[in-house]
């Protein structure tokens, strides 16, 4: 990490090129400016989406390019207008590292909806600068984009939590969800799933993982506490559980049918998507108008609810299973995540600890 | 109409066949139970759905048939259990006169969604005896079923509320749409989108109709009092209303794609399907999710609901433009109704008086 008196550089792990191969980069850092929290990366997370990124499958990357947006770290330095932070807080970075503060969705606190949002990393700042993530030893942060980390709240547990985490307990939030005594479905077992399923039972849901085959039953039941496991190819199983949840978090990243899990829902039920998905979904008009039932969606979540949902993680002492690495081990990591070569009881969302 | 003195029956004017023709059919209708209402049919309105029953285009008619379930009457007898109605008052009977009463829709007071509801005609009994709809004299029908029209509200105004105005007011009701200053699209103009524009007004919303073609520009903005029109194939019309209405009430009863009207969508906006389509309907996973947009659908509405909404539209003088035809006109009145051959600025719910 550059130092405070000299140039200020930091080291991160960049990818160079689509082979995504990453290795040391040294690059700038802006100087921190008054609404800037200057912050020490102690660990952070990695994603399905920083293996897309770094390899350019969505043709959008620029290199060099430092990925991670699941980000804990240490305050080393505010601004002057800075007065939630202060220098050794613990904070937390994720997706989001800015947005045009004008538009209804930043007027309204959900600012992951502004069109001009700025990505954590592959993007650019207003100045042309990139923004580069937390798989580095430092990032300069504007204030409105970092979150206390609740004492209690281990960082390499806080960091999956700040996309993963997030993405799940924003929709739940938003719809009305958050109340215990419901019946949810989880569908799709990969990092959000994971997580969705921590989250929706310490909210007092009554969880239902759904998979397309047996092969994470013992994972979904001894290991992160679901109630019930469905096979979405088990016919009478499925018919079982007709008319039985109230929502279905559907995490699944590729073309599927939607029908089976409308199918699940009760009278008013929510299916509610995560994964990007270009190819179209279908469904006929009377599966939803016979039930009121809802197909939406919902993207990471905004600031406000990433504070309540640290602290609501933290109050109910929400653990994921996690495996920590060091940092010149994340090729190896990103490998196996891609080959999904995981340990099956691990959320596969793993922890990259810098490398000073 | 059979006198309360002698045999209970009563004159419709029933379909024999799929030919759909309607002709005079005698039938007897049950005593009056305790919790029964015996109308007399002032008037009925005609919904396509009629069409569909009478010709089996649902593959699910029985016949004789006597359609009609927009049905506005007066009340000449009621059951000892009784205690809403008395004689002499004007009432209504929409889309539904059975339901389970067990279910959760049914005790949640939403039991137009009761997998058990039976339906005003085309319908049988618990006992076995088929239900018989409003094109007829008399119906004898249990309280649940049957709503006060309020004073002032004339019965031909009253009767297309009962089916197409519910239709559209229950969703904006039960969505959190019923509030002023809000911009809202109809999407197709047949008898629902008509009333739609109205109560939508009515609410207080600027209200946009969107139609394939420029045919229906004056129906919509001189005759029906809406803001705005927006023919669906102009795209630049279309992208510069993109992301600015807080609903589109869809009501196109054929096969459509659903990217245009998810883009007319704000944030948070939602897609109300009100038609039945069995051919699957298309969307791309990001079109919800990266606005939260929902895309749900509604069916008629409750009970609750309808006396609600009468009273809404009495108290807002909402009227509809309507067309009065005798009983003995009805299958005239089909074939101008199935060929579209109904006054553009009428809506197209007719209303039968019955043969008294």
């Amino acid at each position: 990490m550059g130092s405070l008196e000299k140039e200020r550089t930091t080291i991160g792990w960049a990818a160079k090129d689509p082979t995504g191969f990453l290795s040391p980069y040294t690059y700038s850092l802006r100087n921190t400016g008054v609404e800037d929290v200057f912050i020490k990366v102690i660990c952070c997370g990695i994603c399905h989406t920083d293996i897309h990124q770094i390899k350019n499958d969505l043709g959008m990357s620029n290199y060099p390019m430092v990925p991670g947006h699941e980000v804990v770290g240490e305050v080393i330095e505010v601004g002057s207008d800075v007065t939630k932070f202060k220098a050794g807080d613990r904070v937390g970075v994720g997706v989001i590292v800015g947005c045009c503060r004008q538009c209804s969705p930043c007027k309204s606190n959900i600012e992951q909806y502004c069109s001009k949002k700025i990505w954590s990393y592959n993007d650019v700042y207003p100045d042309g600068k990139p923004t580069q993530g937390g798989f580095a030893d430092a990032m300069v942060v504007d204030q409105k984009f970092v979150v206390k980390i609740p004492d209690g709240l281990a960082a390499e547990q806080a960091a999956p939590l700040l996309c993963a985490g997030l993405t799940v307990y924003s929709p739940l939030n938003h719809f009305g969800l958050k109340k215990s005594g419901l019946r949810g479905g989880i569908l799709g077992l990969g990092g959000v799933g994971h997580i969705g399923v921590k989250i929706a039972k310490a909210m007092g849901h009554h969880v239902t993982v759904i998979s397309s085959s047996d092969k994470k039953r013992d994972e979904a039941l001894d290991h992160l506490g679901a109630d019930a496991y469905l096979v979405s190819s088990n016919a009478d199983a499925m018919q079982k559980a007709a008319d039985s949840l109230d929502y279905v978090i559907d995490t699944v990243p590729a073309h599927h049918p939607l029908e089976p899990y409308l199918s699940l829902l009760k009278i008013d039920g929510k299916l509610i998507l995560l994964g990007v998905i270009s190819k179209p979904l279908q469904f006929v008009s009377p599966m939803v108008m016979l039930g009121r039932k809802t197909i939406t969606g919902s993207f990471i979540g905004s600031m406000v609810e990433t504070e309540e949902m640290l602290d609501f993680c933290k109050e109910k002492g929400l653990t994921s299973q996690i495996e920590v690495v060091k940092m010149d081990y994340v090729n190896t990591a990103m490998e196996r995540l891609e080959k999904n070569d995981v340990r099956s009881d691990h959320c596969n969302v793993w922890h990259i600890q810098p490398s000073q």
